[in-house]
């Protein structure tokens, strides 16, 4: 892929951020401002994001009347509640009213019901029905995703009828990409590109300029579902439906896209062992909190390899090059699993991997994992003749590295296929059981075999 | 975040799966047809993708004049260039003309000259300009990615103006959400959404209905950083410029999704060490071409460590208990490696991780180090003094795991910041140097100080 020096740029952030610091250090709001100014609002999120929290306190202080609506829905989650505690309300309730629904929703759900009510105050009572409609569904649904505002029109009308509809509107969305026809129980039944309703005659009747594309999602759907059918289907905007398929809201791309990067951030971080929600901007403690039970799950699977090695102490003794060797079966052996691992990871998240292929796949894997044991396990036992002259040593070890190597092809691809097969999420703790199975085989094997054929 | 179900419903993939396989069995195009006929252009291409190749080609002999433009550009890179070889000419050239110019760029961009030119050669002369065109810009770039198909208006219209013009234009693009405000040297001055148009006045100037949220991309810019611009600042579409500011095209959301999506893929593949473009549908042979190479450099690591414990042999015959504890040590590292090597890499994907916070992330890492050090050294010391009754070489075991977490955290930190600088990816091959780092480490400390402190 793409040679990637994506990040090799100045980051034009830096720059701002020396000028806020400068700002924040003079304690002068009007600096800040200046130095605020032309940034957008995401980028002033990212700004408070790497902060520490004694210097977000000082900035927001400086800046309370700054912060608006859109910066809000920016922050992360994981510094969000932090900042609202530390905005005077007035500053709150002006920016809360001046955000889309769902906006809202993804800014209170995590609240409180003291805090949350007290946001949900500050809307009027369309808005906040909207808000609670959204946060009636399951958390990570897409009825939290969605915008209550959509623009409809009765499936019978033509584009004049539309177009002059849309006109007299006052209270039309922020970004809208679609007409949704609904019918008059308020199904809908199909939607129209704006682009279209601009390019057709006056008389067309909307519901020959459907789209093929249109689709509903169900308000109970989950947000992987959702970026799963925008990324699949190239959506820009989704009509969302409640169980009797009435229209309830609408979803947009860039919510998808959102999720989309959420989702990957789980899986990457899932794999690698780290709490799903940690953050560039942690403190030490909470880095700390967050990694610990990963560690402590790997040193009791350490341990367990630890418990087969020492099964095996005579043998070592005998022989110290076993115990010289031995760290090279097992960590081929994660590697190797690790690989097979990530792939099935991948393959479920996207959906190549599937009941249609699982066997087919279980079975390539098998062939990669005794193919590449042959192949290093026939360049080890080379090394170890090499370097030990025995060719029984080398013998024990190619045949160990085959064992591992298939073994861990078998647990790569078998472990997440379980663990989803059980409704768990396949990249959670699979890397544990993974490396456990391979240093626990690879130590089992190769000590075993020696004390079997060398001792 | 969300537990994780998406996957345990039934794949309605896996039915249709299943009549195709049986269309296929009995060669019966008709039934073949049916099959597909309720399918998305996207869910064809990832059945095609699914099969084996042997199947692969069975299928497009029966299936081969379904193949449109839209299957075609679905069809993941791995398998492209198999299947165009695969198809009739005619069948080609006619799938090729209904694509968009981004799409028919992706399709030829990875093939040889004579086959790129035949399938140009089915373009008239206006599509092929801008294929050309877009070709002429680096791989991996905006330019590879933008459609040439823009609707323009010049500053000075008004809606009246803009509305009649699209009315009477015939060429428009499939999907569009803005008019592109120009200046007469064609210099994209603003955009307006096609809702704002719909909504104001006929004689209000279009200048006045410009987004705040506008902005231009270079077509030099790497897709990596369309990607970026679009999920960080909602994009919806964006103008492409070239280095004379002047407008050659547009990128639209569901592209830059679709690049988020596989940069993501590239991130997750190269940390676990599987070449970029695995793919659940590769063939053994392929498989095992992409994953030999960091099996091999693994081993490169791996007998470095084990020319490290080769150096204590004659500690380990006098003590096989270091034998048994010595992977502990080594597992921990590589773990707490991994972990501070993911968060690292994700922040520089997401630009959380930049210049201005570099360093106290680093501090971070390394006081976390030193503190899961000192949690799990005084875990493991009391577990060898109770297993092995050896309160020296409880200290040892203890002292090891400090420094090796220390090791670690700063191996995970500072080598995809290094390889960052370097302008590398940080995700590519950091993983290695970081277990070879931790093992390395891991076995010196403990081996060393049990030599020094035991014997």
């Amino acid at each position: 892929m793409a040679e990637d020096d994506r990040d090799t740029r100045p980051d034009p952030h830096d720059d701002v951020m020396a000028r806020v610091d400068e700002a924040i250090a003079a304690a002068d709001p009007a600096a800040l401002e200046a130095a605020l100014e032309p940034m957008h609002a995401a980028d002033i999120a990212d700004l408070i994001e790497r902060m520490t929290p004694a210097e977000r306190r000082q900035f927001l202080e400086l800046y309370a009347d700054g912060i608006d609506g859109e910066i809000l829905s920016e922050i992360d989650e994981s510094i969000r509640e932090e900042v609202l505690e530390q905005l005077p309300r007035a500053v709150l309730a002006e920016a809360v009213r001046e955000m889309d629904s769902d906006d809202v929703v993804d800014l209170v759900e995590d609240l409180d019901a003291p805090e949350r009510d007290e946001i949900l105050a500050a809307l009027d009572a369309g808005d906040r029905m909207a808000v609670q409609q959204s946060l009636a569904y399951p958390e990570y649904s897409a009825g939290r995703l969605m915008q209550s505002e959509v623009v409809t029109a009765p499936e019978h009308w033509t584009v004049a009828e539309a177009i002059d509809f849309i006109r007299s509107e006052d209270w039309l969305p922020e970004q809208f990409y679609h007409i949704v026809l609904v019918d008059p129980r308020r199904h809908p039944v199909g939607y129209v590109t704006l682009g279209r309703l601009l390019a057709s005659r006056r008389d067309a009747p909307l519901r020959e300029l459907a789209e093929d594309s249109f689709r509903t999602i169900s308000a109970f759907a989950e947000e992987a579902e959702v970026a799963y059918v925008f990324n699949q289907y190239h959506l820009i905007s989704a009509p969302v439906v409640d169980r009797d398929d009435r229209l309830v809201g609408v979803i947009t791309i860039d919510d998808a896209m959102s999720v989309l990067d959420d989702e990957h951030e789980e899986d990457i971080l899932r794999l690698a062992g780290v709490g799903d929600d940690s953050n560039i901007s942690d403190s030490v403690l909470q880095t700390v909190r967050q990694r610990v039970p990963w560690l402590a799950t790997n040193i009791v699977t350490a341990l367990a390899a630890a418990s087969v090695i020492a099964v095996f102490e005579g043998a070592i003794a005998q022989l110290v090059a076993l115990a010289v060797l031995m760290p090279i079966v097992a960590s081929m052996g994660g590697n190797a699993g690790t690989q097979t691992l990530t792939v099935a990871v991948r393959g479920l998240a996207t959906r190549d991997l599937s009941r249609a292929n699982a066997l087919r796949v279980v079975r390539r894997e098998v062939i990669v994992g005794l193919t590449n044991g042959v192949i290093f396990g026939i360049i080890m036992a080379a090394i170890t003749w090499a370097w030990f002259r025995d060719p029984g040593l080398a013998a024990v070890i190619g045949s160990a590295m085959v064992i591992n190597l298939l073994v861990a092809a078998l647990a790569g691809i078998l472990i997440p296929l379980g663990l989803n097969k059980l409704g768990a999420d396949p990249a959670l703790a699979s890397g544990t059981f993974v490396t456990m199975m391979t240093d626990v085989i690879g130590f089992l094997a190769f000590l075993g075999l020696a004390t079997l054929v060398l001792l």
